[in-house]
């Protein structure tokens, strides 16, 4: 049996680069060669068992690679392809996909849903962070790199680009919105993105950290707000002469972001929100107006299988936005340790990092 | 100048019948006869000192009645038609009604949005629990009642009936969902009738009062669930084998129904807030699944103007919905200081009063 | 190899009764042992050659079944479960499916979309007008049939129910919509009572068949109008004080009933078609408003896939529409050609007929 | 009283510069004095006598000014301020208003819908090719000019910009659609541009004039095809692999430019039609897959109200979309029948011309 590299989760604290069989391959599934993947911030709550996975599973949940077989009941894909998959695999058959909820997949529970039931890769089954990986329900989840893309350009397809955009798209965004976009991290960049792509025209991105900032200028933001020069809420009202906004995306997963985002809100506005909680939330009665306000509180986990990919793939084909500036450290697999280490760090203004398989 | 009887709020405490001026018409006004009017919680809250409100103002806003006098600009309808007017009274010039966001309208501010702004009526001006009430904005709020329609039965139109729909239209209600509605109430009655009007083929409805829960099932609930029984979201989860709700309507305005609701929810499901709350709200981490689940949380002010209400009108018109059975007690407007206390005091199995003027 | 009888296509005009071998069953296939079918019409146009399809097919595409056999790959049922499957039978997986556009599937192109593409029984694949019928993609397509519900009750959810509810739909009906009918077959009359599902509080349907207007009143019509006592547009415009109707459905797929149903709407009315057309159409240009009416035009061919069925049958389960007496006629699988020939003729006030396998 | 300036429809073929009272303004009106104005395809077919408006009217429905005088129970304005108004002025208050459908505003009829009823100014009332122009119901039409903007930049807001936005916005474009715009005249390039705002990331643009092809590119057009160059629908298939377009717009109200729009769709696709047209539309059989598509076509009227100009203005302030070379030729009020003979017989690579009065 052939062997291949793999980063696998063996105790908290320990993603180390193993030895393990190159999987067998179903006849629903495809096995890649990854060719390229990155690490992404949930990896790192995994990293830290904040999030619980099964020890010995491989991490990663974002591939580029090259097909290298193909399931038996597989068609319309040739080995040697190029292609991504997204980090949400959906089945595309549980009742939960047939009513257009791919994320929530819930394939043999007798009801067909089931909370974030499309994430599979680096949660319940083996991720991308290897020489070699196995996409699940393949003709649902392969989408072919389209010719003169680069790995680099479309690997943020599969889920920063994704979930970001989807807070945009989620948050309903329209021709002369103004939205404000709190935190910009990758995620957060990737919605100040999205946001512009559909039409928003004041957007207003929030964060501390000037190369954030500055790459929040360069990606969609027409005004920054530093949220340390002042609570953020009131500086948009001001900013917007007491009216709100009529989209703030949430893109950190926390209590004051949540917070902020809602309380800069005009009446019937939107708070579209894409962090990954830890703890409870608190909704002040006053940022909710009783409940009386007509807002919309909407939650996204990023959206999946190859449809998604292709549009994502066509707008960075288009040359609409470019994510590559994104990608600011570059390993290779053997080097993976030394990546998370410094992406779990935050070091050096790391943004994303690209892992050459 | 003429007077009129009027129940003004003097104190917390006191809604008192007094002597008033009848109002002057504006340009823009048409004033009313009021023939029938109803109390609502929400005047109860104001009789508490609980939602603060001017010394004096007349309180009420559901007015069934007949044009006594024009405005000279209000074209379109004439003197002595019947007539009823929504709660909620937008301009229809406002930058939120332009939007569709009808009851936040802020005709006025700079940009056009106020909380809560499409709400006048014994708020922000004197309401209809009067001989004779001002219409703001007529051309927008005057709605003809159809020929061979009682006062009682056009009566839960300007508010109950039309916050209840709406908790099932913001919730999205669609052919074959399963609605948990959370408190049954005249707000909730409504809502679950609601959803049943939408085409939902399982209604699942949540309280503790015998009476409640009949008149529930009248109204539109297939089932009905005690939650002094055990927990309520418990018992949905287990009555839809581990599923959830599509939709969860939260009726009542606290955290348990609030949170219930929330638990209640699928994967990707919608909990729709129709409650005023009186403190603030917690979203517990796992019924929120961290923030992945792809659940939305929508709340709603009661839609108003004429053509919701010539909307919900035609259903009543159309037999199919009845909502007359919720009309429990009658009073005329001299009694309305007593009608006051057995409704704020829920006594006598109360649900709605007719306060015939 | 064990055979079965089924009714073939031979030439235009002969739909025969034969024995064919039942069908292998492959890795994401199941064998149902049909139970109880249906004639359609989109059959009697196979039947007279003006639809054309393979000679030797398998005709019939609304299965009620027994799980005889299930694919290697097939997990989530069990053999001997009742189900239906629909008419429309997608993969889950094409892009189509990915989109939402279940009915358009592509699978096996190389863009994921063809005309009519998710029509496969009876059509491209061997039909269920069989004793045996192999449904493709069975995880996507088997709906398991809720207990107590029997064959006759859930035989028109594959094709006519939900086609006719996707009319409806399409059409966006909302609460207090006036929702016009234009031919009340079984396509129309289940237009009529979705319409009426959805919150629609007057419908106005139009035949001139006795016996399909009654069954129009019992299944939702508020008011039945007969085309041939005068221009059934102008008795529409009459009957609605001049405004027109929010929603006019189509479905019987003619230039007059096409054309009717435009003139019908009011300004910003949507045109909601089903029927299938046999000709050009021709958009008159005052019926249209030269194009500056803000109608919209939508057509849909039956919506399917398990979770269409799963929502199709709680709707009968719940009472809240009962199709049972459309049909008309019963005949055994032995009796085809005879079922055939009195459902071409539409004989006997022949609505439906149920074929028991 | 005092005169003024105004471009009068004296008969078929003339339109003169004649000497008309300043009117009087009622009491929701205002009195602009306009400072730009410009002459639209419509007046166009106005002056041929092609679409019908009384003698003696005042044309012109795109105006740029200042306001001269407000009536007496308008409120929230100031004489002097800077404003636009949208080529359509609803009233607010109708029921088609309180639908949203502004431009179908049928205030004063019994049930509120009339047909293009928002279309006043130049139509039904005086326009505004004039020294002054009296907006109706100004407090739902007037809107604010940002500092900084010249009346050429938003000269285009009040019909051009709103109509051909409009047509990306009714087909419901999304991020990742491939869009075909059918003719690159004033109304398509902005159609194009609307598109690209709104995400689409292949727009293929349909013209056969070399400055409009030009003009396209800048404006948003990733491809432009030449339809004398060969069937267009045949073209785009070939250039999306036989998949087809998610949304085709329909700028020019031919039958061979909505034909070839239907024809380049693929299934599922939405036909967004901005087209005036002056004879009945055809409809081919296979082009329509004979009503099974999943298609929609739609129509719009260019949507007015203070709040669509608020955000067209502010798409312009933006800087994501400039209009400004879209104004290829200047004249004044004096000069304006010299205007019409240009712009009438699209002399010298005129798009569009602004008068300043």
């Amino acid at each position: 049996m052939s062997k291949m590299k793999a980063a696998v989760f063996v105790e908290p604290g320990r993603i180390v680069l193993e030895s393990k069989p190159i999987p067998d391959v179903g006849p629903l599934d495809a096995l890649l060669r990854v060719t390229t993947t990155t690490i992404c911030g949930t990896d790192v709550h995994i990293l830290r068992g904040e999030y619980p996975v099964a020890k010995g599973l491989t991490i990663g949940h974002e591939p580029v690679g090259v097909i290298e077989k193909l399931g038996s009941a597989v068609s319309g894909y040739e080995e040697g392809q190029r292609v991504i998959a997204g980090a949400i695999t959906p089945s595309g058959h549980s009742n939960a996909c047939l009513c257009g909820q791919h994320s929530q997949d819930g394939a043999g529970t007798p009801h067909g849903f089931r909370p974030l039931g499309g994430w599979r890769f680096g949660n319940t089954i083996d991720g991308c962070q290897a020489e070699y990986v196995l996409v699940p329900d393949a003709m649902t989840n392969l989408a072919a790199v389209p010719e003169g893309l680069t790995d680099e350009q479309v690997l943020m397809c599969p889920d920063i680009m994704s979930t970001g955009f989807a807070g945009a798209e989620s948050g309903g965004v329209k021709i002369g919105d103004t939205v404000a976009v709190f935190a910009q991290g990758p995620i957060g960049l990737c919605a100040a993105a999205g946001a512009r792509l559909m039409g928003a025209t004041r957007i207003i991105a929030v964060d501390t950290v000037p190369e954030r900032l500055k790459m929040s200028r360069f990606l969609g933001a027409d005004e920054v707000v530093d949220f340390k020069s002042g609570d953020p809420a009131k500086t948009i009202r001001e900013l917007t002469d007491g009216r709100g906004v009529d989209v703030a995306i949430e893109a950190l997963g926390t209590q004051g972001t949540f917070e902020s985002a809602l309380r800069s809100l005009r009446p019937g506005g939107t708070l579209s929100s894409l962090g990954v909680y830890s703890s409870d939330l608190r909704i002040p009665l006053d940022a909710f107006a009783a409940g009386l306000g007509d807002n919309r509180i909407v939650t996204s986990l990023c959206p999946g299988g190859k449809e998604r990919m292709r549009r994502l793939m066509s707008v960075i084909a288009s040359g609409r936005v470019d994510l590559k500036p994104m990608v600011t450290h570059r390993f290779t697999l053997d080097q993976i340790e030394e990546a998370y280490d410094l992406f779990a760090h935050q070091r050096d203004g790391v943004l994303k990092v690209a892992i050459a398989a």
